[in-house]
């Protein structure tokens, strides 16, 4: 299905190395002070006085995550099949297909939120979980990260929820995801990374035990 | 390379019917009353007070998008090469593997914005660009959304931008993205997504006309 050849759409500038041959190995800045803004509920915005390896001096904000971990979850139905849903996202102001997704509760690992927020969400527990990586936000701007976890190995299990309404399950086959990967209510740039991965992970052997 | 049979780590649960045909078509909730709240510094909070299909009443907040239009850009140096950047990420306190992006100036288009921001960033220009969809950033909570623009037909072009070192360019071959896809160094959501999103494009045909 996937081949890269196809398109005549570009044209050649010079011949390429790969990725890590032309990394520069720059040093990161040097902090040379840090100050901290607290703007209220929760919002604390970090002030970093920076000098680059060239020497130039910048004043770069970040907005800290202060908060729980975040997760979201791609739960395997079967071989050829994930489970997705359909929530109303604030926002947006619109129903968007997503993952399942929360927030660690206090001591509350990133495997057992997975599996809590899926018996909230989608009422199914799983048996085999695996943290596959973390996704940053806006890496420029903000500290968050979420964790991506493969869930698989599903079982009926329903906790409630904080939901205003049950979420709407919807199955998607992996041979799915082009078509649907420029839909507008399928927006979530995190979402889409977490299931292209996973798809790929897959493909390529998909142990939970690794 | 991608196949999605090979993994055994789960069980079937029921049969499943597409995407479309289960989608419960509700309507979105209710809007009763919409309070602002300026947090200072361009940052906007929405309170919505919200009723749901079933009746159930939520306030929900999200922040708004009030500044210039995001865009990101995915430059073709060939059939199989895209053009990344290695850039320090003040948000993760690291130097991280992502997309050329960057704001809008007022009264300018994503299109010229992303010409614009590929000629600071990698100095090229581009003969041909396309908005291939728009990415949100996180649809539950806030409003933001970036461009995802497809750029080919490169040529040399340099402006100066405002960054304190010039970006480090990276080409990677699109064989390559799944060998990436779970670097540390490589964690921006969109950026991965917009990648994996475009080269599905690409596969299909690529037609920047249509």
């Amino acid at each position: 299905m996937l081949g890269y050849h196809r398109s005549s759409a570009c044209c050649a500038i010079r011949p390429l190395s790969p990725i890590e041959d032309r990394a520069l190995k720059r040093s990161l800045p040097v902090i040379h002070e840090i100050r901290e803004r607290d703007e209220g509920r929760g919002r604390v915005i970090e002030e970093m006085d920076l000098e680059f390896s060239n020497g130039e001096r910048r004043v770069f904000h970040r907005v800290l995550a202060r908060g729980a971990q975040a997760v979201c979850v791609v739960p395997l139905i079967d071989n050829d099949t994930v489970m997705l849903v359909r929530e109303y996202a604030a926002g947006v102001h619109r129903y968007e297909l997503g993952l399942v997704a929360g927030l660690a509760n206090p001591g509350e690992s990133s495997i057992d939120a997975a599996n809590r927020e899926m018996m909230e969400e989608i009422g199914f527990g799983a048996r085999k979980l695996k943290v596959l990586r973390a996704l940053s936000l806006s890496p420029r701007f903000m500290q968050h990260e979420i964790q991506v976890v493969v869930a698989a190995d599903l079982y009926e299990s329903k906790l409630p929820g904080d939901e205003p309404e049950p979420l709407e399950r919807v199955p998607m086959k992996w041979r799915d995801l082009e078509s649907h990967m420029l839909q507008d209510d399928f927006s979530d740039g995190r979402s889409l990374a977490a299931l292209f991965i996973v798809r790929a992970w897959l493909a390529d052997g998909g142990r939970f035990d690794a």
